[in-house]
């Protein structure tokens, strides 16, 4: 943890610069090639790359209805209900977000609305590299199941033996997702992306991923293939006053060092005490952390600002715009409406980010590396198009006919008028 | 016009294939080429670019404020009510998509809710080149101006003279856009992305252009900065039955094919009288047209196709999925829930597409290009952030903790698990 006191926010570029490695021209040609291999050759292609990428042989990469079906008997009770739980949380708040708009008359007979229509195919791209990321599963399928997408397509990375982890499959069954495929990598983006004989074409891709991954989403995304969110290695940025508990503040900030050694994570105080309180805390708690080597490499990029008030210290979490926000102050409601850019923002003591992770509702597909300023999370709001239509009488066009006309002809498409003139000359 | 009788469905790749032109990478090479010299020298390269592409030598880039007032003076009262008239539909419509959104507990003290945050600071594009798009202006700046974006940014290419059309400099003036910067292409683009001295770095960039624009678009969307939506040619598909008007409908193809030889304009009818009665009328309306040989060219990419009857239409509409879709048949609500995949859908026969064009209310920034699958046109939610906020007691914690923690031990995150041991375990 590298330690600031009372940084001058005018120099604020440095000490919020993120240690994220912008994507190689090596991993970008590499991904170019996968990707010109799949839409080449289809299935053949996939099977290659699962083979020198996975080091798995698979006759088919489609998980059957069968192995479906039978993941709840391969999980323990206890994680079922877990996952039971978290599915109602994550459904309760997305439901929601579906919304029917009202219709407008802009003016007498100028009758115009919008309306929610599901994006017809939707790929959800599952990493299972380390560990098998089944709550991913739920963050992407739930609002795709309430916003009514026909189909959800789902890759993940096979392991060793060439199967789906349980926990996937069961959370794919409980979205009512029927198409997993045990494809990982890039090739599974260009899969969804171009489509196969096997894998389906989709409009729209979701799903976190390593650096290829993230390579083949933003190539395909120049194709026109919508993608939900430039990724990058996840963060939390911390606010706490005097009122913080350090060991919990602490516990934040490894939960999200440990997601790997690129991670960053930061603390902005405006005490001295719980500043040094949190960084002997993190020496104590990773201590005791399985994953202790990577999430010491994670504190080595971090950083704690020590500075004057919660006023500054928001004015910091703004500009860094991190993915994650805990306000571990007290009254933090107060602070709400300040702030500008954040993922998601956690309010108070005993509101930890994992809770946002896994079960109170929220969704963790969320915008990192500074996005936060411009992009939003995941939400049912990603996997529909809001259509807008129509409808002008007679007597409406009339009324609207000048003021088309005029401006028509001041930008020089006089065709574009014409399609109103010859509509009112026959009124 | 190319005409097909009665096509199959099952081979439409090819009857729906657009006419686009991919960015070549000749564009591509010379957009990064520009991009790296605006990061590189900032306003001197926008100068030099300025000068070398648009045959403008400026001492400054930002249009006065004087140069903004002035704007009204310069208009014909006419125009300036079109103007007017048009802002206000437009807002009125836009304004019904602002949304304060409710609060939710998931369970008993877990408090989930999302607050729309403005973009701080947006950029906005205005293609310039033939005519002064100046409709854009208002269909970017108003749902910026809702949504309450602190800063936009305006750029739009010089006229020879080195000024800004004034139609443009009245929109922004209505729409309180202050940082008008007369700089056209990928420059401009560069400058918005990255920031120099005189144009600020913005989160978002909204607006259409040509290939160098679009490329420069696609190119700092890699590097994290929002975009609207990736751009193409305009289209229109009309669905017309026997109660079509043959005049009105080639009226509304000629009004899209009369933006540029790449333009693509289809009609689907299950009459071949109006089949034929269009062909007839567009031949005597494209005759009056000044842009007739634009109009001519894109007519040679355009189709025609008879079909059995209006289901069928619209599933090739879906398959097509156009920017604009006109549904010039008899009672036309009755499709509206067939819709799939369209921008903008435009309902019976007095509903031209260039009222919402200009002046009906909707927004005309649309998903072109076969994107309608996977994206929506410019709102107000495009000038928003959509931030989660959670709060949750102590109890509420309690709660979800097994859950939680069942999850994360599941997924081999132990210190995500550890957030939350270490607060129950105080309670």
């Amino acid at each position: 943890m590298n330690v600031y006191n009372y940084p001058d926010l005018q120099n604020s570029t440095e000490l919020l610069t993120r240690p994220t490695a912008q994507t190689s021209a090596e991993v970008s040609a590499q991904t170019t090639e996968i990707l010109r291999q799949v839409r080449l050759s289809g299935d053949e292609a996939l099977a290659r790359y699962s083979k020198e990428l996975d080091g798995v042989s698979l006759t088919s990469f489609k998980v059957s209805e069968k192995a479906i079906q039978e993941s709840e008997n391969e999980l323990s009770a206890d994680l079922k209900v877990a996952i039971q739980v978290a599915y109602r949380n994550i459904q309760t708040f997305h439901r929601t977000q579906l919304r029917t708009e009202e219709r407008i008359d802009t003016m007498p007979g100028v009758t115009c609305w919008r309306k929610n229509v599901p994006i017809s195919r939707v790929g959800v791209y599952i990493p299972g590299g380390s560990a098998p990321l089944f709550s991913t599963v739920l963050m992407l399928g739930i609002p795709a199941q309430l916003a009514g997408c026909q189909e959800v397509i789902l890759c993940t990375p096979p392991q060793k033996d060439g199967t789906v982890h349980p926990a996937i499959r069961y959370c794919a069954q409980l979205c009512g997702i029927q198409k997993l495929f045990a494809l990982g990598g890039a090739h599974a983006i260009a899969a969804m992306a171009y489509g196969t004989k096997t894998v389906p074409q989709v409009s729209k891709i979701f799903g976190p991923g390593n650096t290829w991954v993230t390579s083949a989403k933003q190539l395909v995304s120049l194709d026109g293939v919508a993608i939900d969110l430039p990724a990058g290695p996840s963060e939390v940025c911390v606010i706490a006053d005097a009122s913080a508990n350090p060991g919990f503040v602490a516990a934040d900030l490894l939960s999200q060092a440990e997601h790997g050694p690129d991670s960053q994570v930061m603390l902005i105080t405006d005490s001295p005490d719980v500043a040094s309180g949190v960084l002997r805390a993190l020496a104590a708690q990773t201590a005791a952390l399985p994953r202790q080597q990577l999430v010491q490499e994670a504190l080595q990029n971090s950083r704690l600002l020590l500075i004057q008030d919660i006023p500054t210290a928001l004015q910091w979490a703004n500009l860094y715009a991190p993915e994650h926000l805990i306000l571990a102050v007290e009254n933090p409601e107060q602070w709400v409406d300040k702030v500008e850019n954040a993922g998601s923002v956690f309010l108070g003591h005993y509101t930890p980010e994992s809770a946002g992770d896994y079960a109170s509702g929220t969704n963790h597909a969320l915008p990192t590396n500074g996005y936060a300023r411009g992009y939003s999370g995941v939400s049912v709001d990603s996997f529909v198009k809001k259509i807008t239509f129509q409808q002008i009488t007679p007597s409406g066009l009339r009324q609207l006919a000048s003021t088309i006309e005029q401006m028509a002809d001041a930008e020089g498409l006089q065709a574009h008028a014409n399609a109103v003139r010859i509509r009112v000359n026959t009124l």
